[in-house]
């Protein structure tokens, strides 16, 4: 397989994994930013992403714009996926997803940090972001360019954000790894819920989220494909990895 | 396919994904009105939904006699439906469930309302008909002409009412709209009661409800359905929709 | 297959629906009275009840004594079904299962009562049993028929008893009849639980458990036996029903 | 196969049934102390614990240097098992698990304790350990001998401890042992947060706890074991008991 056709292939099975864990329902969409121009990225067209196959990927300009649709429907909400790339140069994939475990956060003041380790990776705290306080009311749904600027606004440099009355939007370096924290943001928010009601929780401090993205390499991310792969029913081919080999 | 034949095949594909997707257990049931006559709805004979075969559906009159009942036994329960197509002309589907997400709402003050755009569908705030109000002790079951009425009454214009100790009914105009905002009801309890514990709820406002109904088509029916037969393991057939084929 | 043959493979089925269903893990158990016999029961040598075969099933007198072993080593706790049987002529089949939604309420002072028509079987008040009143600290398990007796009595005339710190004991007229009130007493207590979080619960009021029990006849319980054994994987075979065919 | 075969096959079923029962996600692992040597122990290559082989197991001193890794990569915190064998002689298999139903006990004061007979092996009172304390702000994994020994110190001569916004230890006298204990722990926890929002919980007392390990014998493993082997697909091989072979 070439470069790109490989890129293809983890973002139909990043769509896939995404289904089998329940972040995404009928509704979410996953996207990479083209390997070869930065200009553009790859997404599906309008589908639910556990019906995924390759040749519903389609290529857009980071305005939203299909580069050669040939009669496929894209997502109304693309342009959340341009307008953060166009804003974060780190970023290479984005997810948004409507996680139920997720939305009751963004709908009430309580804060969603970390509570474990392996949720290091969502942020010190997840913003929420509001459509209604620069829009007012509408339908949720994130349909131009401007709104999906407000939104990225509010992502800033950070992992993820959450979207009230709507889901999120989960921001990174690759597929592997915003597939990963959606999925650890989603159990974030689950352990949460059940702590809370235990009493005062201890939430991982500043020091000890550093401490664990610091050393979070490639290793993490591929130990949890291989399963989510397993899972999803997709194959699953080891990948050379940029860090050392340790294992967790 | 006749189009008669294509409903009755998306009557059955309804049953079994309202079972896979936990809306119904062994009870709960969903009708069509007959798409040549106004005055006929479709319904299975008595059996729970993720069995039903084509040959189990039935023809009623709007008072609930079986056309050919060719001695299948009907639902005792038929009636709800047939009060509902006599008192609504828009309404061409109907589900009963017993959803264990919904329930806790039929029995308690708690007022179920939209908390995310998905589930805008449900209406601003669902009633709920308590059968002991005008009938007293009663095994809960809605089994004559004059029960159904009373509940087609508290259900009014509304896309969905509770029944205190027993379920709900969702009216719409398709098959597949009913499904799915039976399945985004159940959505919705689940989040409502998952939020209520975090604080206080920033529900939708009525104008954001208005717009996403407003802009809803059935393109957001279809890729849901799509994703639900697969998971229900039925046929997909995509169909011609009646709004632009703009993705979501 | 002989009436006899039958019910060995009923029971296999129960066995099989209620680990399916949850409401046993790798422990708890089903018995039928003998149909030809009243002073005996069946039940399983000692093994998860999704692995039961036929050739599991041991007959055993009302005092736990094996009729022909064969070396199969039975269950500790077989006493707690001859004990029922001893004490309740109406009773012909019998579950002692550790449902994870119905141990809370054997471990707390909340009462378990019905919240909708489908789990009126379960009786106004389920009461609680425990070993430790008369027996002190003990491993809890109810090994001898003096136990067993201690228990039954606090069964009485009920359709189910909880045992604190332990499970429960359903008992009724037939194996689809305790398998049915077993299911929907996990779901009551689910119901209960999510319900409490919401406010002050409308319980069925005593009319209208009474009106539900009154009308409820074999079809309800075979429409729901036909579901469970398609989700179990195990062939139903219609029976002949000893009540109006009429549906619900 | 030889009795060290046994061994090896009895672990990778052990990791897949923590997997397929929700014990373990992606991470955490599960060893056997080596049946022949005392200071060496079995445990797998750095891979999720559903798709370990057999070929993935490697032995390793206690002190956590592996013995012919032939270029497989070892788990970073495969100190936790050496630690725990070095110290504790009764013990043969240790599972290190990040359970999310144990987890928000691990971050609040709730206590957790036997709320049922069948829990009645995570001891009478969990503690848990905080890496914080001694280590101060870390990324929370347990990757040297000395953080690891800091842990077996918490655990002490108890079945399980917690660690403070990670996860859990469980040892005990053999590989059927602690998957048991592990995954009650687990419904313990689950109960635990069920049963305080009914009300005040009757635990266990510490005279049952004592009643129940005294009369717990090598059949009530094995007749968990059966069933879970069934569902996590893995061929089931009866093993000659310790005990009687009384059933439960």
């Amino acid at each position: 397989m070439s470069a790109f056709a490989t890129v293809l292939d983890e973002l139909v099975t990043a769509n896939r994994i995404l289904a089998r864990e329940g972040v995404v329902d009928s509704f979410g969409h996953v996207s990479v930013r083209h390997p070869d121009r930065d200009d553009r990225y790859v997404l599906s067209r309008a589908r639910a992403p556990e019906c995924i196959e390759i040749d519903d990927l389609m290529e857009f300009a980071l305005d939203g714009a299909p580069i050669d649709a040939r009669g496929r429907a894209p997502y109304a909400e693309r342009f959340i996926h341009g307008a953060v790339y166009e804003s974060r140069a780190d970023v290479r994939a984005v997810v948004h997803h409507h996680s139920p475990s997720v939305i009751p956060f963004s709908v009430t003041a309580a804060p969603l940090s970390p509570i474990m380790h392996m949720c290091a990776g969502i942020g010190a705290r997840v913003p929420t972001w509001d459509s209604r306080t620069a829009f007012g009311d509408t339908n949720l749904l994130v349909t131009t360019q401007e709104m999906a600027r407000s939104l990225a606004a509010a992502l800033g440099g950070r992992p993820a954000v959450l979207m009230r009355g709507h889901g999120a939007v989960v921001a990174g370096a690759s597929i592997r790894e915003v597939v990963f924290n959606s999925i650890y943001l989603q159990l974030n928010a689950d352990l949460q819920m059940k702590a809370r009601a235990l009493g005062e929780i201890a939430f991982l401090t500043e020091g000890e989220i550093a401490a664990v993205l610091k050393t979070r390499g490639a290793f993490t991310y591929e130990r949890a494909w291989e399963h989510w792969c397993r899972r999803a029913g997709r194959p699953y081919d080891l990948r050379p990895m940029d860090g050392p080999l340790a294992g967790r």
